[in-house]
């Protein structure tokens, strides 16, 4: 049989019968209006679309190709390998083949008339050699940074993105339902983690949680247990636990979890690319009273976070108020980190990606939005000892806030 | 207890009695006189050292950081956030707090004595903005392109990583081993993949399997069977499979597994950062005959390649001959992916990532060398019916091979 025939009958009708869901075409003029808004204020007059999140925010497929859109006028997304399967997952109007780069001035040349005088690129994430390739293709067009007006666009969040999120929350809720049925003494950190991730795949869990960013890698098993939790490492958050070697030094590891053990599961899912983020702790046996207090005073932060949580509050503010309130809860050199090491923020944005706008952080002096989703996660840690925290994943609604991670917020103890 | 205080005195103790094996400083050495060979064929005077894989390799930590090697003297490794964790993972002797980058030339001036004039940066993958951030840092300094020394220098490995690559094998024998156990009918593909990857998890594999370039994501779940087995995708690879959703069209889908399908599952280990990449084929019943034959014109190929792996020999030779082999077989428009989408590789190098030096391609006319480790996977695809393969890890020996993939060549039936 021929393969692009194929793809042309049966693979919308395969796809669709095992739950795909395809971005409609409203929903990408929508995002491309805003795009335009930007680039019409920095006078780019077309947007080069390379980075895999950003194709797929942009046309509704990640197959290896390039988007372009010009100010005005048809899109032109350029295929490099699966032509035929983009246009089943794309309603991209103009979609045709690319043997390579090189084809790329002389592609838009053909299907949109011109050359555009300013070209935006993705300059956060586009490596140097590739720029210097696009610089020679493009003699005559100024290249321009168009990043921010990626991240602007799509930090904030359509009714058709956060009910992807809202599938991802139900994800993990059904994870941490199994959780307290898979979780042995004696069983190590690692292995509680991939039992976990079973459990989420069979639900549809995509696996790769995204980032934007050279050198920064997102994982599903960071389970900590006792003293692995007060284990700082490479990544910017309060604790990043032993991991399993020097060059995966981040995670669950090989220790044995032990009974009244504080035990940290921050676990990510992922549903259509859209990602859900939520901690909840276990213990084997009752938890140490000092974490259970601990627990409480990150429940009573994660609290007052959602109470400021609403269009129009600060995101800096809200920060400094928790630090405040961990202080005054008496955990000032523990909270978000050892002393020394701790860092900055209380929440981040989420959704293709793990690190997008807003921060719910120190020097992020910006309003919440209707249609933000971020995570908000206090941590509490004690280095030698362990940690513990909360997580949940919110859409900022019209007056106040949804949580998309509906798991029990409660120490599980089995 | 203070944080950094506990990482001196406890973090290697525990690290060790859970598996921990730290580079020795002998090895890194080797690795910068290496480097040093290629720096100074080009006149670079330094070298800042960026990607995390390249940073692990030539310091042993994967700390967030930099480390910058003069052509002569003590290399300085700096570190961001977890200073006391990379002095106890490197054996680099100076080992510095790094606030940000705009401290590295102060830096430098103060432990090295002087900025040099050319400064090497890994140009394939550091993003554009970064790239101007070190112009601004660095007038004065001539920026050059030193990934083909990094490449070139990786390219072949040690006995100390190839014995980190045959432990990634190992774990990858005790997946196939369980394998069988865990398959049952009407099992989706991504369960079975969640499952496999929970065992492996268990073993000590690191999860996240590591590529060099933007776009380009490896995942182990990669579990296709039948009607799947035929749906090529953004990967260049023979087949890419159905996967969850557009936002992660490869791997493993949630279409249940029938009898006498054939069921490709391609999963890649990973340890102490080295990987190790292998297929085999599995079957619920008999398998159908015309994917048995197939299969066995597979192993053919595979054997093919392996009996030309030694020393000398060329590495687009050896795959030219495998497409002369596919065709007297019968395969010429199924081998390596259905006509029109065929793929143009039947090797490639594996390491610390997937896509390394060598590549058995076309185009890639230079010799293999004593220490070269790559991933050998013929595959034969029939679109809307299925796919077949085999793949195993190899590092090339004195005057052959051996094979880093231990779990048994056979179609496992069950």
């Amino acid at each position: 049989m021929n393969h692009d025939e194929w793809v042309r009958q049966e693979l919308r009708g395969l796809s669709r019968s095992l739950g795909f869901q395809y971005t409609p075409i409203k929903e990408l003029e929508n995002r491309i209006i805003k795009i335009r808004g930007g680039m019409e204020k920095k006078d780019i007059e077309g947007l080069l679309v390379i980075q895999k999140m950003n194709l797929y925010y942009l046309s509704g497929t990640t197959q290896e190709g390039l988007l372009f859109i010009p100010l005005k006028g048809e899109p032109l997304l350029m295929i490099k390998r699966e032509l035929e399967r983009a246009r089943v997952e794309s309603p991209v109007k103009q979609t045709v083949a690319l043997k390579s780069n090189r084809e790329v001035p002389l592609l838009m040349q053909t299907h949109i008339g011109k050359i555009p005088k300013t070209l935006g690129l993705e300059l956060d994430v586009l490596p140097v050699r590739d720029y210097l390739k696009f610089q020679e293709l493009f003699m005559g067009t100024e290249l321009m940074d168009v990043s921010s007006i990626l991240k602007e666009t799509r930090k904030t969040k359509s009714s058709f993105e956060i009910n992807l999120m809202r599938k991802a929350g139900e994800i993990g809720k059904k994870v941490y339902q199994q959780a307290r049925k898979i979780l042995k003494k004696g069983m190590t950190e690692i292995e509680f983690g991939g039992l976990l991730e079973a459990v989420a795949k069979r639900s549809g869990h995509e696996g790769l949680l995204r980032v934007r960013s050279l050198n920064y890698e997102a994982y599903t098993w960071h389970v900590l247990s006792g003293i692995t939790g007060g284990i700082v490492s490479q990544s910017d958050s309060p604790m990043g636990g032993l991991g399993l070697s020097p060059a995966f030094p981040v995670g669950g590891s090989l220790k044995k979890m032990r009974a009244h053990e504080p035990i940290l599961v921050d676990f990510g899912t992922c549903f259509h690319g859209y990602q859900a983020d939520e901690t909840r702790m276990f213990s084997i046996g009752k938890m140490k009273q000092k974490f259970i207090d601990a627990y409480k005073a990150c429940k009573e932060i994660h609290d007052a976070v959602l109470e400021e949580t609403r269009p129009g509050m600060d995101c800096e503010a809200i920060f400094l108020k928790t630090l405040r309130l961990a202080e005054k809860l008496g955990y000032k050199d523990s909270y978000l980190g050892p002393s020394g090491l701790q860092t900055h923020f209380i929440g981040h944005g989420i959704g293709l990606e793990l690190n997008e706008l807003p921060f719910i952080a120190q020097g992020q002096p910006y309003p919440l939005e209707q249609g933000m989703t971020f995570a908000v996660e206090p941590k509490i840690v004690f280095p030698g000892e362990g940690s513990v925290g909360l997580e949940n994943t919110v859409a900022v609604t019209k007056n106040g806030y949804e949580i998309l991670t509906p798991a029990e917020q409660k120490i599980f103890q089995v």
